[in-house]
């Protein structure tokens, strides 16, 4: 993984980033195979949303936009840890919806959960060991690849439920994502209680990706790591507008660093200074456009129009389920959560599958190793597509799988 | 400087940012001066454009927000490292004004120039010894000093005409920035080979901060690091829309780095092929609608409106520069640049001068300490005021400095 070049960082130009693979791998394999086969093709393989924004929304950036253009309403730079507003709209979503009260500076407005995923390991010495979860979502180990550094894996498969328990070793940082990206999968108060514990105890940091908890509908499961006892004083949180109100365009999100959270030896309010340094230096957060688009969002009506996209987006993932269900396969996820976790058909490995299910079917997924090794021998598939797109190919699903392998 | 918490990345808490200066301690100052004492103060300090945006870009970004509004022209992530025509639109850009020859796949689009300027040391190893300038802007000096990393100043003062020669020690990276934000000077041709020929020779890399590029008239001084021979083997240039268009508040600018660009033992093409993985990884870009106020910057009717606002802001910077220098003050630059680099009187430090400008002229600058220390005895003054201000400011002046010190 190290460059061996003494004069370049860690991570060697051989490595190849999942955006990378997305853009341009697995877009050659779908065009090659549309070349060849004149049927349909559904590209279900990407987090790219479709739903239009909510009106709120468009009409909040696009005054917001005209107003720059006018000597009495421009405005220069936000203040860089973001608009006072929306996070002061975010810490009252927080404790209306979850219950979790927040300082306002505790929230820092990004551009986005992807980079602060990584970003966010800049706070740690580089011999801080991370454990993550595997399958993940990319960010994560790709953070870890760039500086070289040490990591676990915990694997998540179907005889844990897809959800692991806390490592038996002593790490420093442990990255979590729930609702999961991309199995799909929830944890409860308990499972997650259990990391928090082990963190509070080993003096460990959580970083909780919770991009999808405005997708969690189902009574007494957690959406904020912060509505775990004891979790302000060992988790960041991070999440993003990107998939609740198809903002992925936009770039924008939040980070919350607690100013009780604590490591080992820290002083008080350290880690939430820390990174208030590097955001000042590094980060600069989102276009002022974006930040208004944000906060109308968190308005009454924002609100509900989120809301109805995300019902928009699970519907969908209903549908998916529903259709490749009736084909016999295995599936885990779509439920409280956008992502469909498919199994692939025992005989085959999974790059077979990916073929063989575009073949059949015409939708195209995302090879479960792309998400880390123990996702392999799965297919995930996105319900971020239009409906119009997701109903037709259902309506198209063969009735079955051909004799000889099905 | 190092953090000594072995969990803790080598930033201490106990540093302060610049942006953090800025945005608090300054201000603060500025708010009980103006407590105690009831005239006008004309804050100066820092870089808050003022000029509304340009029509075409307005008109595109409010556009643009309705189109987002709509299915048919709803559109998710722009590709990570930039809208093709917005990249294709600066190849043009560097073609036509530069005589500079890129290709689109060099270009990266990026969140603005600040940010770059410290993340693009994350492509050199750890052992890199860096030189920049001193007084130089901050996104430098924090970026190495987020690393812990070796560096080592290049004093720019008056005797040198505030433009240093390279430096007799071997290094591996030169951080510049051209026209220079604090001192306001440009660098000619010839002195820019010079960095150039020592890049070669070393196997050096040039990080040149080209952001005001947009601001120099004069004949026969460089706009482009590229404009220099052999810059294309071993610069990097990085700009930024945010000043010579307003655009502070929608962060957006860009990053070249040339695919023939080498260091020791490098792979062809090495340094490109790794950023593009940490932009892929860490630097998403900016927004989709500022993206479209940007490609609508370099239209031809918007670079013409680009130029009214900096020919504005040059303008501020005249009057300024007139006005301080009929107060017999020693000033520098303002002339293809948008700041005023003052000498403070001789018999007061720095701090001194900012309180007796301040309260004899209502001008409020920023101490040339706050650039490095080679920036002591100096004030910086930004013209991205407004001109009903400015001029306010001037017509407001006394005659000359009370007797006992001018």
């Amino acid at each position: 993984m190290a460059n061996k070049n003494p004069l370049l960082s860690q991570m060697s130009s051989d490595n190849s980033s999942f955006v990378d693979f997305i853009e341009n791998k697995l877009m050659k394999i779908i065009k090659a195979y549309q070349e060849k086969h004149s049927r349909p093709v559904y590209t279900m393989s990407f987090g790219y949303t479709s739903h239009p924004l909510p009106a709120t929304a468009v009409k909040a950036m696009s005054d917001y936009s005209l107003g720059l253009g006018e000597a009495e309403t421009y405005t220069s730079y936000e203040p860089v840890t973001g608009n006072n507003e929306l996070k002061q709209a975010l810490t009252n979503r927080y404790q209306q919806k979850f219950t979790v009260a927040l300082d306002v500076d505790e929230i820092f407005i990004t551009d986005g959960a992807q980079l602060i995923c990584s970003a966010i390991q800049e706070l740690f010495s580089q011999d801080s060991v991370i454990a993550l979860q595997d399958p993940g979502y990319p960010a994560f180990i790709e953070g870890i690849k760039l500086t070289g550094r040490r990591y676990l894996s915990l694997p998540c498969y179907e005889e844990n439920g897809f959800i692991p328990k806390p490592p038996k070793e002593k790490v420093d940082i442990l990255c979590l994502c729930f609702p999961n990206n991309p199995t799909g999968q929830s944890a409860t108060f308990e499972q997650l209680q259990a990391f928090v514990d082990y963190a509070l105890e080993n003096q460990a940091v959580i970083i909780f990706d919770a991009t999808y908890q405005s997708f969690i509908s189902t009574e007494n499961i957690p959406r904020s790591i912060y509505e775990i006892e004891g979790a302000k004083k060992c988790a960041i949180e991070i999440s993003s507008f990107s998939k609740e109100a198809s903002f992925t365009g936009l770039r924008v999100g939040w980070c919350i660093i607690p100013k009780t959270l604590m490591i080992k030896d820290s002083k008080e309010n350290e880690l939430h200074k820390m990174w208030s340094m590097q955001h000042q230096i590094k980060y600069w957060g989102p276009s002022n456009i974006a930040q208004r688009g944000a906060l109308a969002l968190l308005s009454e009506e924002g609100q509900q129009e989120s809301q109805a996209i995300v019902d928009y987006y699970l519907q969908n993932a209903k549908l998916l389920r529903q259709g490749l269900k009736s084909l016999g396969l295995r599936c885990f996820g779509a439920v409280d959560n956008p992502y469909l976790w498919v199994k692939v058909i025992a005989e085959m490995d999974e790059w077979e599958f990916f073929e063989y299910l575009m073949h059949h079917t015409g939708l195209v997924g995302t090879p479960g190793s792309m998400f880390g090794l123990a996702g392999t021998g799965y297919l995930r598939l996105s319900a971020f597509g239009s409906r119009e797109e997701i109903v037709r190919a259902m309506n198209n699903l063969p009735a079955s799988f051909p004799d000889e392998i099905g």
